[in-house]
């Protein structure tokens, strides 16, 4: 498979290397960021790009917004894993920033990565509107109306029993948004219609909730040395997932559901033109993935 | 003197009005901004868009990025403020962001606005080039070049000794950084020259500086409930201050040496036709504030 390690690293290196030297928080937050996450988001916003080829879009464009996209969604991580959030010890298989640097850098690392991707998205927006455009989509869906939205009802919940409309509504914000922004950034950069936008939009819902009810599974399935972090949290943690709400068989139920709706999403913009092999591609790894 | 709470808080208003209803985060971050601050940035703004009046600049362009700026400064008190940071349970004379809604909400709604700053400012910067240029400015200096690096050399260096040389590193990113967003920011949008914007960042260097040194002789010196915040907690706190590295006399000595700078920086724009008076006051009240 596409590795988005190798289209997405050298420009993030690229970013790091115009930081001051001897920053600790700048160090904390390359940690987490170069600590091999599977880099989902950025092979998305590849996947994208690469179907939109034939409408004008070319990838060596994309690629500092599917950097800025995996910095926010790093500093989530880093902020969400603090000790008054998830406390959490074990990510990507190493301890968590807050763990390795504590957590007054943690907090600032986690700032420091938001505002540099914001930064980079600025510097794109310089050159152009649709650049600018393609800026906005992200800052909007990592925001309170997209996964801090979701963190938001995330934390207000906290150990209060929710109903599965409501667990629907948090990870549609709180994992899916990141998800969306991945999906649609390239679209503003091609000559396509909005019918496009929104079924690249309802792609990346459906990818969104499938990705997400595939993590509460393996919270209860994989093996912890493959995942990277600690197994079996959301049932100690009281927490509610799709799996603690729904049970394991009705939660691959739920999973199927989904990846049906990403099959058809890609079928109809297939039909339009567009090459969605990847897309597919990515659909499948999600689903199938064992960490 | 002018009333910056006037100008801005309007535009605060409605971009919070845009905010999803009933959601925590949202009302922490409403809380810490609508606590009635200095509104000192927003302030110096409209200061340097006064000046620039006759070489094309309109203050109502401005006040999206004043807005912006603020919550910016506003998440960095939040921020600061946590237990792993500076650990203060009061500021603007109620209790701190995180004293009143819990850590991991006072978390998040500093996450919410330094995200919905820079949502603001993408807005803004799908415009025109000027505008996205201005926005980037703000960005930059309250990253790890600017604010972040600040508050970075600080928690890097607390409980040790520091030398002056590095106080004032320190202090010109974590303070002055942002004063000299508010006071550039607008000649982005001038038809000057760069001496203009070089003149500029000097008069925002010197004012940083005296901010800070004012605020250090200010925890020694001024009435809790004038401040809205403790008092006398460098000391207790063993904080390196321009007051405790350089005692209260070289302090004050300092304090005039950076507000002549001011003035020097002011008279040279006015020699140049800026309209400088409503900078001079700004400076003026710095200085002699007891709050």
């Amino acid at each position: 498979m596409f590795d988005a390690n190798s289209w997405i690293t050298p420009y993030l290196e690229s970013i790091f290397s115009d930081l001051p030297a001897n920053d600790t928080v700048k160090d904390a937050a390359a940690y987490s960021l170069f600590a091999g996450g599977k880099r989902i988001r950025p092979a998305l916003m590849y996947a994208s790009a690469l179907a939109l080829k034939d409408f004008g879009v070319e990838d060596t464009l994309i690629a500092p917004f599917a950097a800025s996209l995996e910095m926010i969604h790093t500093y989530s991580l880093i902020h969400d894993d603090l000790p008054a959030m998830d406390d959490d010890d074990l990510r990507r298989g190493r301890p968590t920033c807050h763990v390795q640097y504590g957590e007054a850098i943690a907090i600032l690392a986690g700032d420091m990565l938001l505002n540099s991707a914001h930064e980079e998205l600025l510097k794109q927006s310089i050159k152009g509107t649709e650049y600018a455009t393609a800026a906005h989509n992200i800052s909007r869906l990592a925001g309170i109306h997209g996964m801090i939205g979701g963190q938001s009802i995330d934390i207000i919940n906290e150990g209060k029993k929710i109903d599965i409309d409501t667990l629907y509504e948090l990870q549609e914000k709180k994992t899916g948004a990141l998800i969306e922004a991945a999906v649609t950034t390239p679209f503003f950069f091609s000559n396509c219609q909005a019918d496009v936008y929104s079924l690249l939009k309802e792609y990346a819902a459906h990818l969104g909730l499938a990705f997400q009810i595939k993590d509460d599974i393996l919270d209860v399935e994989a093996d912890e040395s493959l995942l990277g972090k600690s197994t079996g949290k959301d049932e100690r943690d009281n927490k509610p997932t799709f799996v603690t709400l729904l049970g394991i068989d009705n939660a691959r139920i739920k999973l199927s559901e989904e990846e049906q709706g990403c099959y058809k999403a890609l079928e109809l913009l297939s039909e339009m033109g567009l090459n969605v092999t990847m897309l597919h591609e990515l659909a499948e790894f999600t689903i199938k993935r064992n960490y």
